[in-house]
């Protein structure tokens, strides 16, 4: 499914498919809702997330935290399914617009975007540091959804 | 500016700004126009990047081929303002809305946008596995805007 990167210019503006993966065999994807455009989340995807991505048309990522793949929505019933997969200039990064299942929501802890949080700049930010919070209120209750399966956030 | 990240509660669900960097001390940043929405690229910041970008409301990332912390648009003349700044739950990357100034563009290769091409999936994709083009035409061209300096794409 993958070609080999033979050239820079292969690589930026041929029709091939050539994903660079990093170090640790993964790929960084920027996951947007297809309706509100919004984006929801900056998953990885491993070279089998990735062919199962293509293949099936449903989101696979790769859990840095669990070390596998996962289709997206498994455990939440919040599934992705791909309406359009773009790559860009160096291949090296994916962009994906889905559409969500059930609440439309996408993060883990209860919230449609994991961008949930501003971070204040330049004059506001000397006013008052914190971050503010930019959803009001969460779409869901995640002990409810994920019961007991482990938080993948890391220190 | 950065706290410590002292606690998956206070990273997730606080108010104080504890980013992760990377083994490499960087963090992934997902830049949008604000104006049309569209995803225009995925860098990288390092500590100082995203300090520098807090403190002058102009986007600053680390460039991985280079080496060091630049100011996008210094050598294009693209330079981004930035609108607004996201973090993510887990506080590990970035969301940054800005208008982009002169041509609107902030891909390298001359296009709108980084991801400028499209992957195939599913029964479109057994068809005929090309990579589609969707911005039918460059913005600017490289060769006038960046001259000799080095093109960023590595093999």
């Amino acid at each position: 499914m993958f070609s080999p990167r033979t050239s820079v210019h292969e690589v930026e503006e041929g029709a091939s498919l050539s994903p660079k993966f990093d170090e640790q065999g993964l790929i960084s994807c920027v996951t947007t809702d297809v309706t509100s455009g919004r984006v929801l989340m900056l998953g990885y995807m491993s070279e089998a997330a990735l062919r199962l991505t293509i293949e099936t048309g449903y989101a696979h990522y790769f859990s840095r935290s669990r070390r596998k793949v996962w289709r997206k929505g498994d455990d939440s019933g919040l599934k992705q399914e791909v309406v359009e997969l773009l790559i860009d200039d160096d291949q090296d990064a994916l962009l994906m617009k889905v559409n969500v299942a059930g609440n439309g929501a996408s993060c883990h802890v209860g919230y449609h975007s994991c961008f949930y949080r501003r971070i204040p700049i330049g004059a506001e930010r000397r006013a008052n540091p914190s971050l503010r919070f930019i959803e009001a209120k969460k779409v869901f209750d995640p002990l409810e959804v994920y019961g007991d399966v482990p938080n993948p956030t890391q220190l």
